[in-house]
């Protein structure tokens, strides 16, 4: 798939721009997800409230490329895989806006946690969660900026390494809430934490399901994965490995 | 604001149709979450069970009205207000779904909370919640139906008494759980219903949002509801009531 065989080199650099702007938009949003998980496993109050600060840039991205996006349907009046990228481009910004509330959550109970001695510990698992959050994040936009819908596929068959992690540590939360009322509040804050990398990983998976559809012209959303291996990707990708 | 004053009959029938269909999904899912509380505050498994069937008939609704809008953008190539109708279904209607997981999860819950002895006694603050959380989505998607602005702007103001509700909501279960660790299990999940039902309110106001933008032209997200009062609708609207 290639974007910009048009004619008119303004419409290749319009579709080419509104591309780097998404890529730009997601760099914006890792970043904000790595400080806001920094801050969560090293109790670090000042990037928290770095992160806050940042979600203002993510919310005039989103604005602005929807509005270009708007712009180049009108003008331009794109068909087949020009049209799909800038419908994907629609529904990638909202995610990526998403992800960056998130990132925005987690930050806001990081500061509180670290504000307050913290006997409920929880940080290898969380930061096993995060790492498993911040790849499926980071391979989503790297499948997003080179158009690889087998990568994407591949990301596709990973949340479900992050569910088990979720279980695992909502039961030891669970424990330091049995075992403990003062611990309460704080293993609920790092439970609405964990919810808030879960639904980044969802998020992030939205991403490439959009990239399948750029790039197959199929729409895979609620599809299994068996499916979608078997009918897109009939010969390829052992996923047996993250 | 007018949709189908087109000289060709079939492309107004094309987007008459689509916006049917969103009103048709928006209807589901509706009844979807009206089941889901119901189930949630009557401890009906039965209808619990219920709610998790209908999901994949929205989800396929989601697919087949991105379909359509996709169609219609590659063959009549709409401008202005007819654009903006489409882009605002596509964005509306994975708002609509993500309600529907909402309203699943609050069904999955629910089912777990019926099959336990309920000691966390919630029931009015629970139903005090549902009670605006609905109101809030039929009425944002009644503003989509009748293309009222104003409508939608009145309904951006009602989330913070969401957020006040939950709040003391959560206040309450921290109470049960210190209580008695026994009450943590069913505390949580009534916590998880809960922030399931504040996510469908978020859901309904971004509707609002591109009801909004349709209307009127102008992206307001993530602007203030003071500003979009003042610049948009400086003449009329009292929203001291909910």
């Amino acid at each position: 798939m290639e974007i910009g065989q048009h004619i008119s080199q303004r419409y290749n650099e319009e579709l080419e721009q509104i591309r780097n702007k998404v890529l730009q938009m997601g760099g914006l949003v890792e970043s904000q997800t790595k400080k806001a998980i920094k801050a969560l496993l090293d109790h670090d109050q000042d990037l928290a409230k770095d992160v806050a600060t940042s979600d203002q840039s993510v919310n005039q991205m989103e604005v602005d490329i929807d509005e270009e996006c708007t712009r180049v349907i009108a003008r331009r009046q794109p068909t087949a895989s020009d049209l799909r990228l800038v419908i994907a481009v629609v529904k990638v910004i909202t995610d990526l806006e998403r992800i960056g509330d998130e990132a925005e959550k987690i930050a806001r109970y990081s500061k509180k946690l670290a504000k307050n001695p913290n006997v409920v510990d929880t940080h290898s698992e969380l930061s096993h969660m995060s790492q498993l959050v911040l790849s499926i994040l980071h391979d989503s936009l790297d499948a997003f900026a080179r158009l690889d819908a087998e990568g994407a596929v591949e990301i596709l068959g990973r949340d479900e390494k992050i569910n088990k992690e979720l279980d695992k540590l909502s039961r030891l939360l669970l424990t330091y809430m049995m075992e403990d009322p003062r611990h309460i509040k704080n293993a609920l804050r790092v439970s609405w934490c964990a919810r808030s990398l879960e639904r980044i990983g969802d998020h992030a998976q939205n991403i490439c399901e959009y990239v399948i559809y750029l790039v197959k012209g199929k729409d895979v959303r609620h599809t299994s994965l068996e499916h979608i291996r078997s009918k897109y990707f009939p010969h390829d990708i052992d996923v047996s490995e993250s």
